[in-house]
């Protein structure tokens, strides 16, 4: 490498940028790291390796700290009656208007000879938009006695609803997620078990993806058809928007009621369970690349990134060839040894035939947290040449072979807790306490927006006119320990505590 | 645990037994083991959590081993347009019989308050029978030149074939399976992708599963839709009827072709690639419960069970409860330490409050390879009493703690090649040599039958014939070093070598 090729690059790799052009520059991300592609199937996306990759890592330490917790994985039925749908009347409400229907089991050829739909169903089938239904008809099963419970299921599955709009990984018509299901026997162990869950969603999210959440209850009109309370944890991406980043709900008994989950008692009296779910999808993939990426593309946390290391051999002489690949076969081994967070380093060599520039940029755009570039120099001097992906590509550094090895932990480690902060105090910045409408307006409509801490007194009315007005919406009502009550700045009306407000995804 | 209790369990702890009602019996065991039940889904599955965490072990494994191999996953949707299915002739008459179509995107209300579909699609979509068609739309964008081949791509999925009559893992409407599709340079190359997979599927269904299986390639008229040629392995069931256990594909040219997969070779010559494609499913489950289970249920091969040992604490004198279970967590402890076939052992303590048989029983029933119990006698003398899933419920033995943990692996090898060897006597005993028709016949309706190894002259209308008469089919022809050649004993003609006859699932 020398700084011809540097000046060669373009200023950005990604175009448009951020500021350009926020909703394409994402596509663009997303294209530049070869993460996933928009299918033939409308609304529908094909998840690259890269892109799969992501997500394997995220279903292993979640799947991890399920079992740890006591849950255990299950698979349920693709295809819903549709009379199930029927039992449960907000949830009826809340996907019927889109789902994929299935109403025939064959096709045949008509006179043209294409091929059309033949034998109909006697009663259709959605394609699960999610497994409330299905899985409490099995519960009701499952469950006798309280000796059956709690009863802790996850099923990682794919899912469909019909959407009109659709964005990759955020909003597709088919998304991949895990939805757990448990019953229990009193609401103090449901709801128990739904902030549990809460908890450890935000665990997961900013300990893995580095993205800092604001933990909260959904206001009635954004609760989940069918749930007696949703929580969620809401992110912020760098265009100051929210994104919900996992749900997790308190039924109560309508389910039990909608699908019989009964037990009995210690005392032989029969009684409803109390039901909770609670999911996280492909769609974090989203938000981690709108919280991290750059201008320059994806931006990888170290803890959740596929490779952590890429070796690039430069060679630029022939006769060299052999000892740089001998060399970097030796590094890659000698990582390969190293555990960071409690796995061996995921290393890989890049022998493809390609310009230095070319190799190491195509690593910059997927989001490789350390790139180290070896070529006669390096050979000559025992070093090795380090590009880290949250630094300038201009501020690469020369250091020895054995200083690398011994501080490839601290790095790592360095470079998840910095996108972390980073992505705090971007969301700190963007966070405003508002006491009067007219500001709220004015940070809605003459500012980019972000999170508004303001007060409401729970009026549907007033959420639905602000979301008339402004497409602004309560993300949630935090969790806080001591809230801190006031008067509502829309109505005046007594309000309990803060709310945050903000547009999203 | 004393003999009183032993009696009192029944002579068998499934009814009927495999003698009295095979087809039965299977279904039997996956009840009293619990690894499924019949969905109100029509010819779908529950997989519960037991059954589940085979799969989970079964993935794990095949997924290491495809990944060492240089296979990435990724993940293509669910819905396959209608015109997809069109463009592959041989493909449509394989799958057009039995697939679920999707046709609406909405469900609306009713006259009579009944939910119906509404909005038609404009044009249908199947849930995917298998993925050649999508898939084959995405590699044509994705290879462009030939430094894109080899392109080794796997997907784990679940899988929708409309199946009239439906058994629980065996063949079902909805399946799990992974499914790899390989695009090559040259037809060597792919042929050699088609059987490399072969192998690599007879290396885990014999050493993990401990199933024997006979490799071979499958005739014209069992051939996969679209296939040039269709490699399998044969196993053979308890009732001597054969299960196909996986397939590898060689798709020729013929998806390339109908979904325009083309590449500039290194002289910047297009040419059309090479495809492959190849799966293994939850089916292999199926395999394995009728290749090992017995009388009292299912019986599991060490290196796929979910659990290695399971503690048993017996107590019947309530002041000893406290030292008993702290002998038993310590137990686990240190057996959690040890490392079978490169993970710790999976220990369970069992703490339900149940007589000491019916606790013991019902782990006889799920198939765990050893069972531990401890009670006061144990305790005193510093012992265990063992059971062992392939031996009878009575020989469990005495032992001290230290001897039982130091030969613990010895002993779960043990079991594991003891599953194989007897399986493998089995196939053998029950595979026969027969060189003429009248004694084909007799095999397969005056005894059991079994395989049967026979010359056949390659004609599709004796095959046909034989179906016709004895539901016997030609489970493939053997890959062997030295083929043998003979006289076909229906025709007379010439045979290049034995095939295998056989009854199956």
């Amino acid at each position: 490498m020398n700084s011809t090729n540097v000046k060669q690059t373009p200023k950005t790799a990604i175009t448009p940028t951020r500021l350009q052009d926020y909703p394409e520059w994402y596509q663009q991300v997303i294209k530049a790291a070869d993460l996933a592609e928009i299918s033939p199937v409308r609304g529908c996306m094909t998840i690259k390796p890269w892109g799969y990759a992501i997500w394997e890592n995220i279903q292993r330490v979640l799947d991890d700290q399920l079992k740890a917790t006591g849950h255990k994985n299950a698979y349920f039925p693709l295809l819903i009656p549709v009379s199930f749908l029927e039992k449960e009347a907000a949830h009826i409400e809340g996907f019927a208007k889109e789902c994929a229907v299935v109403t025939h089991y064959r096709l045949g050829v008509n006179e043209e000879g294409k091929l059309i739909p033949t034998s109909p169903l006697e009663e259709p089938y959605i394609i699960r938009p999610t497994s409330e239904t299905i899985i409490g008809e099995a519960f009701s099963r499952w469950v006798q006695s309280y000796r059956d419970l709690p009863l802790l299921i996850n099923q990682w599955a794919n899912i469909m609803r019909w959407e009109m709009r659709t964005r990759m990984f955020l909003r597709t018509s088919e998304f991949l997620w895990q939805e757990g299901h448990t019953a229990h026997a009193t609401s103090k162990e449901a709801v128990d078990e739904t902030l549990k869950i809460l908890d450890l969603y935000t665990a997961f999210v900013e300990n893995y993806l580095a993205m800092p959440v604001i933990k909260g209850e959904k206001s009635e009109s954004e609760r989940f058809p069918g749930a007696v309370n949703t929580y969620c944890i809401e992110a912020m991406m760098q265009d100051k928007k929210a994104l919900q980043a996992g749900t997790s709900h308190y039924l109560g008994q309508n389910f039990s009621k909608a699908f019989h989950i009964k037990f009995s008692n210690d005392k032989g009296v029969e009684e409803l369970a109390y039901t909770t779910s609670w999911g996280v999808s492909t769609r974090m993939i989203g938000g981690l690349i709108m919280t991290h990426s750059d201008d320059n593309g994806l931006v990888l946390p170290p803890k959740i990134a596929p490779l952590h290391v890429v070796i690039l051999p430069m060679i630029h002489k022939e006769e060299q060839r052999a000892d740089i690949m001998a060399y970097c076969e030796q590094l890659a081994t000698d990582l390969r040894k190293v555990y960071f967070d409690q796995r061996p380093l995921a290393v890989e060599i890049d022998t493809r035939e390609l310009t230095g520039g070319e190799k190491a940029w195509s690593w910059v755009k997927k989001g490789v947290p350390i790139r180290v570039e070896v070529g006669g120099k390096e050979l000559q001097n025992n070093a090795v040449f380090v590009g880290r992906r949250d630094k300038e590509y201009k501020d690469r550094l020369s250091m020895s072979r054995e200083q690398f090895i011994n501080n490839i932990v601290t790095e790592l480690e360095d470079l998840q807790t910095a996108l972390l902060d980073r992505a705090r105090a971007f969301q700190q910045q963007n966070t405003r306490i508002i006491d009067n409408k007219a500001d709220f307006y004015d940070f809605f409509t003459k500012s980019d927006g972000g999170f508004a801490l303001a007060h409401w007194n729970g009026d549907r009315a007033i959420e639905a006119k602000i979301k008339q007005d402004l497409n602004v919406t309560i993300r949630c009502i935090p969790l806080t320990e001591q809230p801190e009550p006031g008067q509502c700045i829309f109505s005046g009306g007594k309000s309990a505590q803060r709310v945050i407000f903000a547009k999203s995804y």
